[in-house]
Protein backbone atom coordinates (compact mmCIF):
# COMPACT_ATOMS: atom_id res chain seq x y z
CA UNK A 1 0.00 0.00 0.00
CA UNK A 2 1.48 2.97 -1.32
CA UNK A 3 1.19 5.88 1.58
CA UNK A 4 1.49 9.50 1.67
CA UNK A 5 2.42 12.09 3.96
CA UNK A 6 -0.47 13.65 5.41
CA UNK A 7 -0.98 16.75 6.47
CA UNK A 8 -1.26 17.12 10.70
CA UNK A 9 -3.81 19.98 10.53
CA UNK A 10 -6.93 17.28 9.06
CA UNK A 11 -5.42 13.76 11.77
CA UNK A 12 -8.33 14.15 13.82
CA UNK A 13 -10.95 13.72 11.13
CA UNK A 14 -8.90 10.14 11.15
CA UNK A 15 -9.53 9.21 15.08
CA UNK A 16 -12.51 11.62 16.52
CA UNK A 17 -14.72 8.85 14.84
CA UNK A 18 -13.75 6.51 17.51
CA UNK A 19 -11.89 3.72 15.74
CA UNK A 20 -10.00 0.83 17.39
CA UNK A 21 -6.13 1.46 17.19
CA UNK A 22 -2.69 -0.66 16.91
CA UNK A 23 -0.68 0.56 19.14
CA UNK A 24 3.20 0.07 18.23
CA UNK A 25 6.57 -0.05 20.00
CA UNK A 26 9.68 -0.33 20.06
CA UNK A 27 12.53 -1.13 22.60
CA UNK A 28 15.79 -2.73 22.70
CA UNK A 29 15.07 -4.13 19.52
CA UNK A 30 11.93 -5.78 20.33
CA UNK A 31 8.82 -4.39 18.65
CA UNK A 32 5.46 -5.14 19.73
CA UNK A 33 1.39 -4.08 18.95
CA UNK A 34 -1.87 -3.88 21.06
CA UNK A 35 -5.20 -3.09 20.45
CA UNK A 36 -6.38 0.19 21.59
CA UNK A 37 -10.22 1.88 21.79
CA UNK A 38 -9.67 4.51 24.59
CA UNK A 39 -8.40 7.17 23.05
CA UNK A 40 -9.76 11.08 22.13
CA UNK A 41 -8.21 14.04 19.91
CA UNK A 42 -7.08 16.84 22.57
CA UNK A 43 -6.33 19.33 20.35
CA UNK A 44 -6.04 20.41 16.48
CA UNK A 45 -2.47 21.52 15.59
CA UNK A 46 0.14 19.81 16.56
CA UNK A 47 -2.71 16.90 16.94
CA UNK A 48 -2.16 15.86 20.49
CA UNK A 49 -4.39 12.34 21.20
CA UNK A 50 -4.94 11.63 25.23
CA UNK A 51 -4.96 7.80 24.99
CA UNK A 52 -5.34 4.91 27.98
CA UNK A 53 -2.62 2.14 28.26
CA UNK A 54 -2.47 0.09 31.22
CA UNK A 55 0.29 -0.84 33.06
CA UNK A 56 -0.79 -4.35 32.71
CA UNK A 57 -0.21 -4.29 28.94
CA UNK A 58 3.50 -5.19 28.07
CA UNK A 59 3.25 -2.18 25.59
CA UNK A 60 3.23 0.50 28.48
CA UNK A 61 7.03 -0.61 29.47
CA UNK A 62 8.19 0.65 26.19
CA UNK A 63 6.15 3.67 25.45
CA UNK A 64 6.89 4.83 29.21
CA UNK A 65 10.94 3.82 28.49
CA UNK A 66 11.35 5.09 24.78
CA UNK A 67 8.23 7.65 25.39
CA UNK A 68 7.34 7.49 21.79
CA UNK A 69 5.37 5.10 19.67
CA UNK A 70 2.98 4.81 16.57
CA UNK A 71 -0.90 4.43 15.90
CA UNK A 72 -2.50 2.49 13.21
CA UNK A 73 -5.42 2.37 11.99
CA UNK A 74 -7.14 -0.67 10.66
CA UNK A 75 -9.96 -0.97 8.85
CA UNK A 76 -12.61 -3.97 9.01
CA UNK A 77 -10.54 -6.13 6.86
CA UNK A 78 -8.21 -6.59 9.75
CA UNK A 79 -10.38 -7.81 12.08
CA UNK A 80 -8.82 -11.13 12.77
CA UNK A 81 -5.41 -9.41 12.82
CA UNK A 82 -6.88 -6.62 15.67
CA UNK A 83 -8.89 -9.09 17.75
CA UNK A 84 -5.79 -11.33 17.76
CA UNK A 85 -3.37 -8.49 19.09
CA UNK A 86 -5.96 -8.04 21.59
CA UNK A 87 -6.31 -11.36 22.75
CA UNK A 88 -2.57 -12.02 23.57
CA UNK A 89 0.57 -10.10 25.34
CA UNK A 90 3.89 -9.19 23.58
CA UNK A 91 5.52 -10.55 26.64
CA UNK A 92 4.81 -14.20 25.26
CA UNK A 93 4.54 -13.79 21.60
CA UNK A 94 5.76 -12.05 18.51
CA UNK A 95 2.30 -10.93 17.47
CA UNK A 96 3.43 -9.76 14.08
CA UNK A 97 4.75 -12.95 13.13
CA UNK A 98 1.81 -14.21 14.44
CA UNK A 99 -1.15 -13.03 12.63
CA UNK A 100 1.45 -11.78 9.58
CA UNK A 101 1.52 -8.11 10.32
CA UNK A 102 4.16 -5.96 7.96
CA UNK A 103 5.89 -3.80 10.28
CA UNK A 104 7.71 -0.75 7.92
CA UNK A 105 9.53 1.69 9.39
CA UNK A 106 8.97 4.71 10.50
CA UNK A 107 10.35 8.53 9.95
CA UNK A 108 11.05 9.89 13.20
CA UNK A 109 10.13 7.04 15.60
CA UNK A 110 11.30 3.83 16.44
CA UNK A 111 8.20 2.38 16.34
CA UNK A 112 7.15 0.59 13.04
CA UNK A 113 4.27 1.12 11.35
CA UNK A 114 1.68 -1.24 10.18
CA UNK A 115 1.94 -1.83 6.40
CA UNK A 116 -1.58 -3.45 6.26
CA UNK A 117 -3.28 -0.36 8.12
CA UNK A 118 -4.78 2.83 6.41
CA UNK A 119 -2.91 5.28 8.33
CA UNK A 120 -0.06 5.49 10.40
CA UNK A 121 0.70 8.81 13.14
CA UNK A 122 4.36 8.69 14.31
CA UNK A 123 3.83 10.19 18.06
CA UNK A 124 6.03 11.24 21.11
CA UNK A 125 4.61 11.40 24.88
CA UNK A 126 3.95 14.83 25.74
CA UNK A 127 2.38 14.80 29.32
CA UNK A 128 2.54 12.28 31.56
CA UNK A 129 1.06 14.16 34.14
CA UNK A 130 -2.07 11.27 34.41
CA UNK A 131 -0.04 8.52 33.62
CA UNK A 132 0.26 7.69 37.75
CA UNK A 133 -3.40 7.44 38.22
CA UNK A 134 -5.10 6.71 35.19
CA UNK A 135 -2.47 5.33 32.46
CA UNK A 136 -3.69 8.40 30.60
CA UNK A 137 -1.12 9.84 27.85
CA UNK A 138 -0.93 12.56 25.99
CA UNK A 139 0.69 12.74 22.60
CA UNK A 140 1.80 14.46 20.21
CA UNK A 141 1.46 13.45 16.34
CA UNK A 142 5.19 13.87 14.69
CA UNK A 143 4.13 13.34 11.31
CA UNK A 144 0.71 11.20 9.68
CA UNK A 145 0.51 8.64 6.63
CA UNK A 146 -2.27 7.50 4.77
CA UNK A 147 -3.64 5.72 1.90
CA UNK A 148 -4.62 8.52 -0.06
CA UNK A 149 -7.56 5.89 -2.29
CA UNK A 150 -9.72 5.46 1.13
CA UNK A 151 -11.99 8.35 1.84
CA UNK A 152 -13.97 6.58 4.40
CA UNK A 153 -12.86 3.96 5.31
CA UNK A 154 -14.84 1.13 7.36
CA UNK A 155 -12.98 1.33 10.50
CA UNK A 156 -13.57 -1.18 13.74
CA UNK A 157 -15.49 0.64 16.74
CA UNK A 158 -15.37 -1.48 19.75
CA UNK A 159 -18.57 -2.25 21.43
CA UNK A 160 -17.16 -4.93 23.96
CA UNK A 161 -17.02 -8.36 24.57
CA UNK A 162 -16.12 -9.27 21.13
CA UNK A 163 -18.99 -7.14 19.54
CA UNK A 164 -17.74 -4.35 16.91
CA UNK A 165 -19.12 -2.01 15.14
CA UNK A 166 -17.87 -1.50 11.55
CA UNK A 167 -18.37 2.50 9.94
CA UNK A 168 -21.54 2.83 7.89
CA UNK A 169 -22.24 5.42 5.62
CA UNK A 170 -21.38 8.79 5.88
CA UNK A 171 -23.37 11.81 5.60
CA UNK A 172 -22.79 15.51 5.26
CA UNK A 173 -24.83 17.87 7.23
CA UNK A 174 -24.65 22.04 6.80
CA UNK A 175 -22.44 22.07 10.20
CA UNK A 176 -19.80 24.59 11.32
CA UNK A 177 -18.20 22.55 13.64
CA UNK A 178 -14.52 21.96 12.30
CA UNK B 1 -39.01 7.27 25.56
CA UNK B 2 -38.75 5.15 28.74
CA UNK B 3 -35.57 4.56 29.87
CA UNK B 4 -33.85 2.23 32.68
CA UNK B 5 -31.02 2.42 34.80
CA UNK B 6 -28.69 1.35 33.07
CA UNK B 7 -25.42 -0.68 34.66
CA UNK B 8 -22.01 1.36 35.22
CA UNK B 9 -19.73 -1.61 34.34
CA UNK B 10 -21.64 -1.32 31.07
CA UNK B 11 -20.86 2.16 30.04
CA UNK B 12 -17.62 1.41 28.55
CA UNK B 13 -19.75 0.01 25.80
CA UNK B 14 -21.62 2.93 24.82
CA UNK B 15 -18.73 5.53 24.87
CA UNK B 16 -16.28 3.28 23.39
CA UNK B 17 -17.36 2.99 19.80
CA UNK B 18 -16.98 7.02 19.87
CA UNK B 19 -20.31 8.33 19.25
CA UNK B 20 -20.74 12.20 19.34
CA UNK B 21 -22.30 12.94 22.09
CA UNK B 22 -24.66 16.34 23.27
CA UNK B 23 -23.45 17.71 26.87
CA UNK B 24 -25.81 19.62 29.00
CA UNK B 25 -24.85 21.78 32.04
CA UNK B 26 -27.19 24.07 34.23
CA UNK B 27 -26.00 27.25 35.87
CA UNK B 28 -27.79 29.82 38.02
CA UNK B 29 -31.15 27.84 36.48
CA UNK B 30 -30.08 28.06 33.08
CA UNK B 31 -29.56 25.31 31.07
CA UNK B 32 -27.06 24.81 28.00
CA UNK B 33 -26.04 21.64 25.55
CA UNK B 34 -23.47 21.84 23.22
CA UNK B 35 -21.94 19.27 20.78
CA UNK B 36 -18.70 17.15 21.80
CA UNK B 37 -16.48 14.46 20.19
CA UNK B 38 -13.21 14.82 22.05
CA UNK B 39 -14.19 12.22 24.76
CA UNK B 40 -12.65 8.75 25.82
CA UNK B 41 -13.14 6.11 28.53
CA UNK B 42 -10.75 6.13 31.10
CA UNK B 43 -11.66 3.69 33.62
CA UNK B 44 -13.97 1.17 33.80
CA UNK B 45 -15.83 1.18 37.00
CA UNK B 46 -16.89 3.35 38.55
CA UNK B 47 -16.99 4.80 35.09
CA UNK B 48 -14.44 7.50 34.07
CA UNK B 49 -14.71 9.57 31.27
CA UNK B 50 -12.07 12.50 30.07
CA UNK B 51 -13.17 14.97 27.77
CA UNK B 52 -11.91 17.60 25.81
CA UNK B 53 -14.75 20.96 27.04
CA UNK B 54 -12.76 24.18 24.86
CA UNK B 55 -12.62 27.17 27.50
CA UNK B 56 -14.30 29.01 24.11
CA UNK B 57 -17.48 27.37 24.49
CA UNK B 58 -20.52 28.93 26.99
CA UNK B 59 -20.56 25.67 28.69
CA UNK B 60 -16.89 25.28 29.96
CA UNK B 61 -18.26 28.45 32.46
CA UNK B 62 -20.73 26.35 33.91
CA UNK B 63 -19.33 22.83 33.52
CA UNK B 64 -16.18 24.66 36.03
CA UNK B 65 -18.39 25.85 38.86
CA UNK B 66 -20.83 23.53 38.76
CA UNK B 67 -18.59 20.86 39.07
CA UNK B 68 -21.35 18.47 37.06
CA UNK B 69 -22.67 17.95 33.84
CA UNK B 70 -24.94 14.65 31.58
CA UNK B 71 -23.53 13.33 28.61
CA UNK B 72 -26.52 12.06 25.93
CA UNK B 73 -25.88 9.53 23.38
CA UNK B 74 -28.09 11.07 20.53
CA UNK B 75 -28.50 8.47 17.52
CA UNK B 76 -28.52 9.64 13.64
CA UNK B 77 -32.00 10.46 13.87
CA UNK B 78 -31.42 13.52 15.66
CA UNK B 79 -28.38 14.65 13.46
CA UNK B 80 -29.69 18.15 12.79
CA UNK B 81 -30.65 18.65 16.32
CA UNK B 82 -26.89 17.43 17.23
CA UNK B 83 -25.87 19.86 13.97
CA UNK B 84 -27.87 22.76 15.16
CA UNK B 85 -26.52 22.48 18.57
CA UNK B 86 -22.60 22.74 17.14
CA UNK B 87 -23.32 25.78 15.33
CA UNK B 88 -24.53 28.20 17.75
CA UNK B 89 -23.45 29.63 20.70
CA UNK B 90 -26.05 29.10 24.02
CA UNK B 91 -24.57 32.88 25.07
CA UNK B 92 -27.09 34.22 22.30
CA UNK B 93 -29.63 31.42 22.15
CA UNK B 94 -31.87 28.25 24.09
CA UNK B 95 -30.55 25.83 21.78
CA UNK B 96 -33.64 23.63 23.64
CA UNK B 97 -36.14 25.84 22.26
CA UNK B 98 -34.41 26.33 19.21
CA UNK B 99 -33.87 22.77 18.06
CA UNK B 100 -37.28 21.61 19.99
CA UNK B 101 -35.00 19.41 22.73
CA UNK B 102 -36.66 17.99 25.58
CA UNK B 103 -35.33 18.33 28.92
CA UNK B 104 -35.77 15.75 31.81
CA UNK B 105 -34.81 16.20 35.42
CA UNK B 106 -31.22 14.14 36.12
CA UNK B 107 -31.72 11.99 39.67
CA UNK B 108 -27.92 13.25 40.93
CA UNK B 109 -27.09 16.28 38.89
CA UNK B 110 -28.84 19.74 38.11
CA UNK B 111 -28.25 19.38 34.55
CA UNK B 112 -30.63 17.82 32.49
CA UNK B 113 -30.73 14.68 30.67
CA UNK B 114 -31.96 14.89 27.10
CA UNK B 115 -35.06 12.66 26.39
CA UNK B 116 -34.33 12.24 23.16
CA UNK B 117 -31.33 10.43 23.16
CA UNK B 118 -30.94 6.87 23.87
CA UNK B 119 -28.47 7.19 26.67
CA UNK B 120 -27.83 9.74 29.16
CA UNK B 121 -25.37 9.66 32.17
CA UNK B 122 -25.49 11.64 35.05
CA UNK B 123 -21.47 13.17 35.50
CA UNK B 124 -19.35 14.85 37.83
CA UNK B 125 -15.77 16.29 37.57
CA UNK B 126 -13.24 13.94 38.95
CA UNK B 127 -9.84 15.62 37.65
CA UNK B 128 -8.82 18.76 37.03
CA UNK B 129 -5.33 18.90 36.56
CA UNK B 130 -5.22 18.77 32.65
CA UNK B 131 -7.96 21.55 32.49
CA UNK B 132 -5.26 24.90 32.32
CA UNK B 133 -3.44 23.42 29.37
CA UNK B 134 -5.45 20.94 27.82
CA UNK B 135 -9.28 21.96 28.36
CA UNK B 136 -9.24 18.41 29.53
CA UNK B 137 -11.77 17.20 31.95
CA UNK B 138 -11.96 13.62 33.79
CA UNK B 139 -15.20 13.11 34.61
CA UNK B 140 -17.01 10.46 37.00
CA UNK B 141 -20.20 8.25 35.55
CA UNK B 142 -22.63 8.26 39.17
CA UNK B 143 -25.69 7.46 37.19
CA UNK B 144 -26.43 5.93 33.49
CA UNK B 145 -30.22 5.56 31.88
CA UNK B 146 -30.57 3.53 28.59
CA UNK B 147 -33.55 2.97 26.33
CA UNK B 148 -33.34 -1.05 27.09
CA UNK B 149 -34.98 -1.65 23.40
CA UNK B 150 -31.53 -0.28 21.55
CA UNK B 151 -29.10 -3.00 21.16
CA UNK B 152 -27.06 -1.66 18.70
CA UNK B 153 -27.86 2.04 18.19
CA UNK B 154 -27.22 3.98 15.01
CA UNK B 155 -24.38 6.24 17.06
CA UNK B 156 -23.09 9.39 14.83
CA UNK B 157 -19.65 9.79 14.52
CA UNK B 158 -17.73 13.05 13.57
CA UNK B 159 -15.06 12.77 10.49
CA UNK B 160 -14.88 17.01 10.46
CA UNK B 161 -16.09 19.68 8.32
CA UNK B 162 -20.05 18.31 8.40
CA UNK B 163 -19.62 14.95 7.47
CA UNK B 164 -20.33 12.38 9.76
CA UNK B 165 -20.11 8.74 9.97
CA UNK B 166 -23.06 6.43 11.07
CA UNK B 167 -22.81 3.46 12.86
CA UNK B 168 -22.85 0.48 10.61
CA UNK B 169 -23.04 -3.22 11.38
CA UNK B 170 -21.58 -4.82 14.50
CA UNK B 171 -20.00 -8.05 14.08
CA UNK B 172 -19.05 -10.62 16.57
CA UNK B 173 -15.34 -12.09 16.65
CA UNK B 174 -14.00 -14.12 19.21
CA UNK B 175 -12.11 -11.32 21.64
CA UNK B 176 -10.81 -11.92 25.00
CA UNK B 177 -11.13 -8.35 24.78
CA UNK B 178 -13.35 -6.56 28.01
Amino acid sequence: MAKRSFPLSKVYGLLEPGPVLLLTTAHKGKANVMALSWHTMMDFEPPLVGCVVSARNFSFGALTKTRECALNIPSAELASKVVGCGNVSGRHKDKFEAFDITQVPGTLVAAPLISECFANLECRIADTRLVNRYNFFVLEVLKAWTDPSLKDPRTLHHRGHGRFMIAGETIKLPSKMK
